[in-house]
């Protein structure tokens, strides 16, 4: 996990036999373009955060077959000879722009484009997909429940329920993109820098002769970091009593007015309110209250409803792994094909209408408002499409095309960037907490009425007329 | 992924700082007994199959803590440095029961019991939650999707979907236990012998001039493993008209009779139906149909309802993330710890009456009618108990202690063995398709009204009559 990880494998068997089917047909090298787009908010949200570049770019920079990878692959009696000696010097030479991570990102718009040799195209999709749908999945999840804490920390608590090793570590990693505080997973930290920290588990308290004995133990090694857990017994009558002595033996003697209590289990919103009292009335004004047990997005607000007195949640498993909607729907879709030079837009139709794709290779644009600074609307143009912030800009609804807006006073922002160019990294790779303070000023441009839980606003994404033409034009021929 | 990892660093944080704090306070030697077990059957099912203990085996044989590790927690300036010193040498060298993978679990058994020193067991929490959470999530989910698919092949094709790199390595693992047939994740087939495989995305068919022209090419380069994607334009109209094109103009010289299509989006239950008589009428009657798209076990009941014509079914998102219920809610509790060589049986009890557990070493029987070879219970008993086969015994519901059911021809198979004894492994390792072949088996050994979906007959769980009695007398103490 710590070395660097050759996961040139972790692909869907299809993606070789295509890319030796492409090979043996003399279409390796052919340039493709592919989109990778989501096409609905998990949780009936107005929005999705995205994340997982950092470890795109990662897979990228290390895909190769390995002798033993393509030894496999010889032993499945599939491809051709050529075709594994081609794979002995495989790497990704191609361009690829994305989204930046943390921003916020809206259904059927390009988040991740991809321009190269069909056979390298088509063989990253599907770590392309996991790594972008996992994490964009928990940092939108977290970004909710952080915004439903209303300035409150949130720490991420869920390891022992992931979906498996990567998804207790990369999840950290989006969830702290999402805007928690911190996490439980050491590894997360040691790797990534999401800070962890952590205090004791109901086991601590057990194995002492008495609960005082345990906290008074776990003040003396900790003064500066003391949060007891005070539900193993009895939250009220002898928890928080039991802490407020501890503290009172220990702390105080040193002058610490800084501690903590945890509350994993009962009605948090009495128990707070009712340990809050005590605290106070014992003199532990400092002493921070946390609360974890099932929490989400929906049970904080309503604990802020009733008054609870809590200064920091422990989410876990509603939060790793998103449970409410645990699938970040991202597809990968071929969007056109250069032949002589020239850019050839492919669609992909179905009797589903939500799943015909927008051809071509494409730009998007976000438009935000000069005055405001908000953002309010996403325009996808065609590749070399410029947007001119001097003149009106008209947008209209493509499906509904008579629902039309200008824009006077805008900027226009490219919203992707450059990663990839001829399979090198032109990318500066932001620091994490960079990108966690990025994800936090890209949401504040949203407007509330896209940020809200319930039956939030859309936000527009539209289409430049040339785009939106010929989409139609290949709808007719098809 | 290929090499060993060190997992060590993903624990909780507070496992390291119990562990710390034991080291301070003299309790690192401690023995101490803790049980994993579960309370919720995911998706309201009569039963879980448990998967991951050959995760959690390779992990505890590569538990040590790096130089970079120790660095890392000597940063925190939280540690003593005996502590850090103490950790240069650690390993487990504690004792391991468990329940070999594949078999049926109910809530509330034990399903792996730890014996080590307080701080091993202690720092052995997460990851050991993790790995069995997970696995016997997607075990149980793709066990489910199995038997509701009636002898029909079901594959594994979540990867892009997965939560995570080991979401969908691992996953494709467990769900092989569970019953599928294969995956469509490579490197899943190179790590642990899952059979991948695949054909084509609607990328290829784009890619031809014509979806004829893509099909040919396709049967030419593989005309043993001919499936081809008939959805990319219309299924019937064009998509099953070219692929027999296809097949006649290919594969029917080379005298080959087997071949497949694939049906990814619309209503397959009208679709393949109809493929069905397109090409039977053209004298392909070993063409097998394949369908996917947001199938889970509801839906294929359905689909078989309607009499639709599926052969293989393939699973994605919904089986590699459980996405009804996308979290086994495993947990690890502190069962006894020894004193001058006795065990003190240990209890958490907690307002939440179904959060109370069942103290001390246990040892866990499950009762096969003779005749039948049907499960009828599992018995849990003080480790020293043992069951006399030959005479009646007696089982009560531990809560409802007058319900009471009389056992005599039986079997009483202890359900744990033995991994760890003092650190070695002495568990033989089954292989893959050995665990899944015992999974098969032990399923079946359950009565169908413990495996129907909707509400399931409560398999009994009891206690002893000794460990009930301890348990109460331990209840009225707190």
């Amino acid at each position: 996990m710590k070395a660097e990880q050759n996961l040139t494998m972790l692909c869907d068997f299809y993606e070789l036999t295509m890319g030796n089917g492409y090979f043996q047909a003399g279409y390796q090298d052919r340039i493709t373009y592919f989109d990778m787009f989501f096409r609905d908010v998990p949780d009936r949200g107005g929005f999705a955060v995205c994340a997982g570049l950092d470890q795109l770019i990662d897979y990228l920079q290390n895909l190769h077959f390995d002798r033993e990878d393509i030894a496999y692959l010889r032993s499945r009696n599939l491809f051709s000879e050529e075709f594994l000696e081609y794979l002995q010097n495989f790497r990704f030479t191609g361009d690829l722009w994305a989204v930046p991570e943390g921003t916020p990102i809206f259904p059927r718009e390009p988040v991740i484009t991809v321009r190269a040799p069909a056979i390298e195209a088509q063989l990253i999709e599907t770590f392309l997909l996991l790594t972008i749908n996992h994490q964009s999945l928990i940092a939108t999840k977290a970004n909710r429940i952080v915004r439903a804490a209303q300035g409150r920390t949130v720490l991420e608590f869920g390891s022992r329920r992931a979906q498996g090793i990567d998804g207790a570590i990369s999840g950290a990693r989006a969830a702290f993109i999402g805007g928690c505080g911190g996490t439980a997973c050491t590894i997360s930290d040691q790797l990534y820098g999401v800070p962890a920290g952590g205090t004791m588990a109901h086991s601590w308290v057990q194995m002492f002769g008495s609960q005082y004995e345990a906290f008074k133990t776990y003040c003396e090694i900790y003064p500066n970091n003391a949060t007891l857990l005070v539900d193993t017994y009895n939250v009220l009558k002898s928890g928080v009593p039991d802490a407020i002595r501890a503290f009172n033996e220990v702390l105080k003697p040193r002058g610490i007015t800084k501690c903590g209590i945890r509350l994993d289990s009962g009605d948090m919103a009495y128990l707070t309110r009712e340990a809050r009292k005590m605290l106070d009335g014992a003199g532990w004004t400092g002493c921070q209250i946390s609360a974890s047990n099932s929490l989400d997005e929906y049970i904080i607000q309503d604990l802020l409803r009733q008054g609870a007195q809590i200064d920091l949640f422990g989410v876990g498993e509603r939060m790793i792994t998103a449970s409410s909607q645990p699938v970040f729907g991202g597809v990968y879709k071929l969007a056109a094909v250069e032949k002589d030079g020239e850019i050839l837009p492919k669609i992909k139709v179905s009797e589903n209408l939500d799943k015909i794709t927008t051809p071509h290779f494409k730009r998007t644009y976000r438009i935000f408002d000069r005055a405001t600074g908000k953002a309010e609307a996403d325009y996808i143009t065609l590749h070399n499409e410029t947007v001119d912030e001097t003149k009106p800009l008209e947008l209209f609804d493509p499906q509904a095309t008579w629902k039309r807006k200008t824009y006077t006073d805008f900027i226009a922002k490219p919203l992707q960037v450059p990663v990839f160019r001829g399979g090198e990294l032109v990318y500066d790779r932001p620091l994490l907490p960079e990108i966690q303070r990025y994800c936090k000023e890209q949401v504040e441009t949203l407007w509330d009425e896209v940020k809200r839980f319930e039956n939030p606003h859309g936000y527009y994404v539209d289409l430049s007329q040339q785009l939106w033409d010929i989409k139609q034009a290949l709808l007719r021929q098809n």
